[in-house]
């Protein structure tokens, strides 16, 4: 089977405050606001072509609401809408949503939910379309400014469900699984066209659990910049700067003022992954050192501490 | 259509001595020898999980050969062998080839070999399959070692048509353009499934011409590493350290001992680009604050130096 | 003896237009203006912990007026004094000068004018002096913003008089050379306390030459940008992203809108010399590599192009 | 008074078995062995010009044994020799050590052996003298290679008294303060002629202590770089990589294998200070932060495990 998704195009995660989340998204992050639309904001990364890729909603809680995955093309929305009727999934038809056409709307079995979509405006990024400089110039150099959102990790309370599900419905590939004693995969980095680390992982958790959503980082001193900004905005850092040793990342982990965590995550190393090659094995031994590479251990908070 | 190519996944170079090749593309450029059979070698980088991506032929020139581009799966490549019919280009089937099965060979209209291929062996990278370290502990601190092979640019008498060619029957899909006075595009950066800035692009120059090969290389400080090398080694530098504005990509131009060209292709601020969205567009005007940023015009031997 | 000259504290260039100095000293290279003054206006960088580094003077043509060293502690100022009267060496005592006090004015042999100081407001830099965070918020991210002043570079009709004056009279001590056939040091490299490749340094060319000026810049990436930042705002780049075997520093050479070059001198791989050791030498066949270690020769302009 | 202290020329560190150690400081640190000579093995970074900076000495016990200052000028020791008399503080003349000449040895009030030398062997760095390339070719790829050491931070029982010797009778210089409620700096930065941030640090603890000796390391890529090989060779990681607010460093605090705490200090964002400039002053309320910027608080192991 040839990619028909793209990456992950979108999160909608909820906020407690939709004034004070702007404030962070906005200034210390620096997504750059579309539009607020009654109790939802919609955002965008400076270097995203697509209309949005984060939506805030308020609500009385932290958390997912759903995920868009885009696809390649417009047919490969029927494509996966005739694989789920195949796999007796129950799905919705959405037939619009803010500056977007038609997705398939569905639960996977972890709780989630997911979209499926390919019409969406495409306003372009930042820059020109003729003769663009490589950056725009009017960023705040006092703000984190990721080019582009990359993946995200969530927790299913049966994984191996779960991810064989993401693989055989939706067409994911792995890159990397920790498997238990069994040679069971119950953590999974899974990925699509790009044949990057991962779009989406899943781990071990309560339903519906978003671990993080992360955004790309290009280099190590980029990482540095991003975590003095943290500090200078009372920003909560969980781990980092780090290194994952599954996904070979850096990055750091911090929340959002309600507890939704985020990483920036720094690709300089990740590496792309060939069709048919066998996926990377950690194991519960050495889990640990995959996820932190430098402590060598599970950070308290990893599989603890979640929205 | 859903990207049924993976990336780049070889090119064939012709050297004037293999000897002098060798020594020059293990020590210096720091790939890997994977074997030596008769008049050719086969080398990878550290992070190549595939048998092999550079093949050097001992020749009386230089130039390329052929490229091969690998697709997401097998069946892929049925599906361009029934497209070159439909679209009535003669075509070779490759039963097999060096640790690869099964290919199809066929003539781009610039003159170029290209090769369709999925079944090659996978031995993958220098790392473990097992809990790895991010970067293999052995290699040379004055080789330039880039992880993987990023793209190639090709001359075309007839780029107009050749780029056609690349998108109609190959589906590559177009980041970006330079048009001409009537809107046609004579240069193309084009893409697969990656999504990157270009896994090949066409400039006009004559037939069968290779401008370059590149690979990839993550940071700007990895860049002024990678000159360093050169000059410590009596490489030629053609440009650079510099930048694209095509690409936004950073890197070096620089020449195997053969006259072959090389790029160390830095990805730092380059682009994820999204199906659907509008190339960027390049006019004669400013071409060359596209191709050679910081220079904000061609390098004399930009069209006229090349194999 | 001991290091009694801390650094090169201050420049005065003279400029055709102030208001458009202003412009490009600020906006681009990202100075901050201390105060206009009639026909002058000072100028620091934001990690500058005295009043100025930088004076603009309007005149009819481009070009050095003095340059300021800032002796360690104000007893040095009269060692000084004691040491050009020794030598016989005209001097004049300025008791005052914008937010500075006492200084000696003196010509070296190569007919520039050289102040020694101690005297001057610290009004330290643009962060707090309680619990500081590392760098101020509200730069201008599309502006270089250097940390601090760095060093001279300076032309001498008579360079081996001139090296021998600041080696002999100042105290300035030689980290490289370029030597001619008779080994004679035909250009220095000269450092005071800081025992950085250079505070001062001197090559053959017209006496009062100002080669260039030059700020620090601390790693490979922030040179990138820069040099984005300099076609981004049509600023002439006469050299660069390059790295000088000399020094070892990555920089690029470019031009302020008047002619005066200015280098933004990267000191990633740059070294601490100790007092003692033999300076390293070049010679008249190694010095095109010794200036611009990846071209290998001197660069046109580098010999004939100054103020 | 000018500056008569170039810098920290070596420290002298006991570990438990000269082996082990070895292949620690060689292989993992990478620096060079100079000679072992009985129970002492004398070590240097790549670039070190002096015969070495590091000596490791073979006991029961881990820990600091001497710490050697050298002078600008060789005159430089006499006058702290009259300074130590002056200040009826007892010391030893030293006529000669491992490749050194005369040294003066003394004890400051935190009990620590401290040497000022100026007489050294200076064998140069690994680089030729004559048109050296930026970095010599045969360093190990999985090596840290740090160039050269940086500061060393100690314990004092009473470290007001302490620092205050080091500034009155060795003319250290304060960049910043930690200050308790009266106002009274109860821990200090400490700099000489490089106007560095520091060359000494005092913090409080235990007599003799050693909390870390520092090599610089230039980037945040070469800090990451470095974190790697600490795990690729099981090496404890203290903290970091991580930024210090007091000296704006970032680094990494790792162990040897006999539990002395060496730091890599990545000076990339690090500042030079002016003589006369005020020092930086951090209370009990914010030293958290200024220790640790991104844990905004003392790791638990800062302040309880030194040797």
């Amino acid at each position: 089977m040839p990619f028909r998704i793209s990456r992950l195009g979108y999160v909608e995660v909820k906020v407690l405050d939709l004034d004070d989340a702007l404030d962070f998204y906005t200034n210390v992050l620096g997504l750059h606001l579309v539009e607020r639309v009654g109790n939802k904001a919609y955002l965008k990364t400076w270097d995203e072509q697509l209309a949005y890729s984060v939506i805030l909603t308020e609500s009385d809680s932290a958390g997912l609401v759903r995920a868009g995955f885009r696809t390649v093309d417009p047919e490969d929305v029927d494509y996966f809408e005739k694989k789920l009727k195949q796999y007796e999934v129950p799905y919705e038809v959405i037939p619009e949503d803010y500056k977007r056409g038609k997705a398939i709307r569905f639960t996977i079995p972890s709780g989630h939910t997911f979209e499926i979509y390919y019409d969406i405006e495409i306003p372009g990024n930042f820059l020109p379309k003729e003769s663009p400089d490589p950056w725009p110039r009017n960023l705040k150099y006092d703000a984190i400014n990721p080019p582009k959102i990359d993946h995200m990790l969530i927790t299913a309370p049966d994984p191996t469900k779960t991810i064989k599900f993401c693989e055989e419905v939706l067409e994911f590939r792995a890159t990397e699984y920790i498997v238990n004693g069994e040679g069971q995969p119950v953590a999974a980095w899974l990925y699509q066209a790009r044949q990057q680390p991962h779009d989406l992982a899943i781990i071990p958790g309560r339903e519906k659990g978003l671990h993080h959503f992360a955004f790309h980082i290009s280099s190590a001193q980029d990482i540095y910049h991003a975590a003095d900004i943290m500090v200078m905005n009372d920003v909560k850092i969980d781990w980092g700067p780090g290194r994952h040793g599954i996904t070979r990342g850096a990055g750091i982990y911090f929340f959002d003022p309600f507890g939704n965590r985020i990483e920036t995550f720094g690709g300089y190393t990740a590496y792309l992954f060939d069709p048919g090659a066998k996926p990377i094995i950690w194991t519960e031994e050495t889990m640990g050192r995959g996820v932190f590479y430098y402590e060598r251990k599970l950070v308290e908070t990893f599989l603890t501490v979640y929205t």
